[in-house]
């Protein structure tokens, strides 16, 4: 991955993000609170997998497939941007 | 939630795994390897969060709705277990 | 399944629906319009299906598990009411 | 979308799949069989939409972004190739 350093903070940043909530389900757990409450945090940690997966396939459709920002074909750049749309709209 | 001692060390050992990883895609991440990897990498927690939901959704159904190992009324305990069934289905 | 009759009608309004969504599927593809239009198409009816799915679960804990609104036992009318929200949430 | 005729007989073939389960889940709701039954046909259905997703995916990529067969890009050609893999590790 030659992703630029901004994207790769980004994408750090919500693995961490991540991590911090599995860590949150862990004390959860630990404190004994309520089996509803945890489901609601793991719905969120689901979420976040989710949109750290989209942002992942979008970055390796612009950097190892076709980026329809640099793409001088058309019809590919056009491809290459509905492709990201609607790998958006199914992981949302 | 008042499980178990048994439960609460399976459901822990489940979510540390989730947190380890986090912190594989961390790495993964830092060191820059393939895109396609990572989202394997990805890919292997989703699949633990659904593995972890599953056990959750379940425990919850035991301990705060219906048993259906104790429940005296026959329907009842029918319906929860197949309640369990098919979420185990959706969420495998 | 001993549902009320508005229940059934509900149930059957959506699974109607999808069908019908089934088909727009269907004739988008022999119409050969673009393949990015059609998999809306198919996001839609997976968004269908999950709200069939989650009313579905609801009917089958309502029904043959717990009610929570004729449950005499407190405990258990809770976690039948967590646990519907709880998958409302995972469903939505 | 300017498929092969091929590929057309495949993905209208799983959509009428899924409107055939869609009629099976509506026959099932008005003969009032059991709810968890109907929960299981379902869940076959939304198995038979994650497929159709992957396969309409996969054609996407294949005839409007990179084709890997044909693509004389080495880079390009993987790049694509593992992005198919991706996507149906994520919805089988």
């Amino acid at each position: 991955m030659a992703h630029t350093v901004k994207d790769k903070t980004k994408l750090l940043a919500r693995v961490r993000r991540i991590k911090g909530q599995a860590e949150a389900v862990e004390r959860a757990l630990e404190a004994e609170i309520g089996c509803s409450d945890v489901l609601m945090l793991v719905a969120s940690m689901r979420g976040a997998i989710n949109g750290l997966t989209s942002e992942l396939m979008e970055e390796h459709i612009r950097h190892h497939v076709v980026d329809p920002a640099h793409e001088p074909d058309p019809n590919r750049a056009r491809g290459a941007s509905e492709l990201i749309e609607v790998i958006r709209t199914y992981l949302k």
